[in-house]
């Protein structure tokens, strides 16, 4: 492709970088530009089209964080030759590129069974470092950190996040603007009673995540399911089905369940959206942390220039779900309504977790353990996906992801997949049924898997051949 | 008073002990028993009346923990003298006997200021203890115990609740009735969605908690003023002013903040109430723990026979608020109910905490925080009144009380609580106006003020000088 053919303009009030990122999307997938394919370096680019260096970047930042390019050190960035290994157009059983699912913790089990979804690795948590921090923190906390806590959260995590925040997930924002929970339910849970009205319509992704639906029903909340197709959120359809909607809740960086991302124009369209209605955008950032080819997509929070998204991301999958917090960031103009409600709510729990939190963050041990993770689930997947293969064969269609602790499978025939997950079920496997998290009915059936906790190639080959017997039963 | 003259009757259908309760209150308030008279034992009372001894026991325990009568060792149980030492019939200023007041944590300061509300004495707080277990806790603890808790609390917890609330408290409940909760407003949150509507009504203390008011009515439930009484609650008024309320909330062992329990029948009045209207109590037993005088009165809900009692208590008193640990204990036929909606709510956090609590009640740890803190509290409580009285002399009159961890003093003069509290709190002050905790108004002013950090005679005198500079100017 020339790139004279980039038909950039400074006068259509898109900025320079989406047309960039657009122009080469296009070329991809219209088939002009192919799998394996080298483009310029950014260097040569910039200075070919006249544009500063920094804005060609942030175009093949979003476009290799989307899937479409692969950066190759000192061989250049190409167009990721992973795109030549998906199913073909037409093929209903996959949606198409970029794809990388994991959905979120559905079961409240006290032990761990195999499957599980939303439970990190238990085995490779530092323990003995934890148990160090815990030690350390319950002699040098003062007596401050035992009276009444800042119902906004302890102000040392408050800080850690929102610095971890700016370097891992572009978002820019105060400590302020940070509110600890009690997990992500204690987030939504602020939204809803900060900005929200019992009675409120809201589009929710359709599949999407099964328990926060629950949640915001049993609080009163209408919810107008909205479907998710190969870039996520179909924005153009919520408007058709409920333009006055008041929130809608997202998740742009890993589809839950279905794991694609919400594309650029996508997230723009939901912003100008959001800006016009006044409506909030409730954003789960639920696993970002866990990707195993090339980076995370930035926040859509990152975009958000008139204080619609309300931003959530939890420790449950980073460090372990026992510790119940999770965090929200709010809109610079809200953060006094947030600090009043909050005063009035139960808040996200002990001082204590929150310090040894903070502590780990600030000590590199966070960023340490979340290295460690992204090598070792890259091999669990492998063992899992290998058991699905050799021991299912054609039954199962694994979906090509990019990232998170969980499998999404396809079922080939017209098997109900909550007639296998019962029987399944009935075996102690903890597997999830796609049917189950969607809000309408579709013939394609589906299995959520978690892959965090099989340790070795032979733990998932049991769980998978038990589930094989329940296949068969089925 | 000759014992032939009362009168109990095995057709009343008032069990024998409370018609026996029933007769001394009586004889004490009209006269025929004066402080310091000496009652029979239990033993020849017993006998000469033809009783089980248990049956007199109940009753004469009642009296002692209402404050009518005295055990005295081997000198025998005596008509209290502290009745004689409460102010005449027609003084406005404080109610009649029992009188012992302590109000709840207002204040959400991240550090503790003088006279500040509900907070315990940081400096008693057994923290090597504290840290020891934490340490041996995490190296203990289960993979188990990483994964999603069990949101209606960690089990071993609610096991050592249920035992200390039956030796302690007189309720009998299984573990499973028992619930964790983020502070005593997870629990209420708990009772709200699981039994109440949006819109409810209920009655509710005249003057009561601030915060749980606060609480209730952003929740979107509507309050109806109850007048307090000498016997707290009236429970009469109550009917006739919104005879259909679903629920009621109650601090029967020390009103909060006026300090009187509620008496005997006043209880069965309620508990007849919420029966035959099938209404709901919320028993806030929030610091029954600490009582200098007699026996702690056992709680509302060991009368329960109906179901209708949903008993409150929480740790940050006992322990420290820092942790945000209370619990809810439901009715057996409820708990299926609760520990449905306690699933889609966000719960009361990490298990730490929540585990080294059990740890603490287990090991004895508990126990004896509690008997080192209770001589403590009376020491420190001393401080502050004799601070109160050599300083501010007629200008405030301090309320007799009989536990608790603050003092409330009745403003003398026509002087405006507010006003002085809004001057003392420009003084770094943290005390609280009683005029704040009313929902009607009414001409009697006061003041709420913790002790419970006043480590010395000293440390108390210099916040009530400081006070007293506020009142000369407000």
């Amino acid at each position: 492709m020339d790139v004279k053919h980039l038909k950039l303009s400074r006068k259509q009030g898109v900025p320079i970088y989406l047309q960039l990122y657009r122009r080469y999307r296009e070329a991809i997938t219209s088939g002009k530009l192919r799998p394996g394919d080298r483009v310029p370096s950014v260097r040569s680019l910039a200075s070919e089209l006249g544009l500063a260096r920094g804005t060609v970047e942030m175009a093949y930042q979003i476009l290799v964080s989307e899937g479409y390019f692969m950066a190759r050190g000192a061989a250049g960035t190409v167009v990721s030759p992973r795109l030549g290994t998906l199913p073909e157009p037409g093929d209903a059983k996959a949606p198409a590129p970029p794809a990388h699912a994991s959905p979120h913790p559905p079961a409240m089990g006290i032990e761990a069974q195999p499957f599980q979804l939303g439970l990190p690795a238990l085995d490779a948590f530092p323990r003995k470092t934890w148990a160090r921090l815990a030690g350390r923190k319950l002699r040098t906390l003062g007596t401050a950190a035992m009276t009444y806590p800042d119902p906004a959260g302890y102000e040392p995590l408050r800080r850690a996040i929102a610095t971890y925040l700016g370097i891992s997930r572009g978002i820019a924002c105060s400590h302020r603007q940070v509110f600890v929970t009690a997990g992500y339910r204690g987030a939504l849970e602020l939204v809803r009673r900060t900005l929200l009205q019992t009675g409120d319509q809201g589009w929710y992704e359709d599949p999407g995540y099964i328990l926060a639906r629950q949640f915001l029903e049993r609080a009163g909340l209408r919810l107008e399911a909205v479907p998710v197709d190969e870039e996520g959120l179909n924005v153009r359809l919520g408007q058709q089905r409920a333009a006055h909607a008041r929130f809608v809740v997202v998740t742009p960086t890993h589809q839950s369940p279905m794991g694609m991302a919400l594309s650029l124009p996508r997230r723009l369209e939901l912003l100008d959206w959001a800006s016009r209605r006044r409506s909030w955008i409730v954003e789960d950032d639920y696993d970002s942390e866990f990707r195993y080819h090339g980076r995370p997509l930035p926040a859509l929070k990152s975009l958000d220039r008139d204080g619609r998204v309300l931003y959530t991301g939890t420790f449950s999958k980073v460090l372990f779900p026992g510790l119940r917090l999770a965090y929200l960031v709010v809109p610079a103009p809200q953060v006094e309504k947030f600090e009043e409600m909050a005063n009035h709510l139960p808040g996200p729990g002990s001082i204590l977790p929150q310090a040894m939190v903070a502590d780990f963050m600030e000590q590199g041990h966070f960023a340490r353990h979340l290295r460690k993770m992204r090598t070792l689930y890259a091999a669990r997947r492998g063992y899992l996906v290998d058991a699905l293969i050799q021991t299912m064969g054609e039954r199962l269609h694994v979906q090509p992801q990019a990232g998170g602790i969980h499998v999404l499978a396809h079922l080939n025939a017209r098997q109900s997949d909550k007639a296998l997950v019962a029987a399944a079920t009935a075996k102690g496997l903890a597997l999830h049924a796609l049917s189950d998290w969607r809000l309408r009915k579709s013939p394609q059936g589906g299995l959520l898997m978690g892959f965090a906790n099989f340790a070795t190639a032979e733990e998932a080959l049991a769980p998978v051949r038990r589930l094989k017997t329940a296949l068969a039963q089925s």
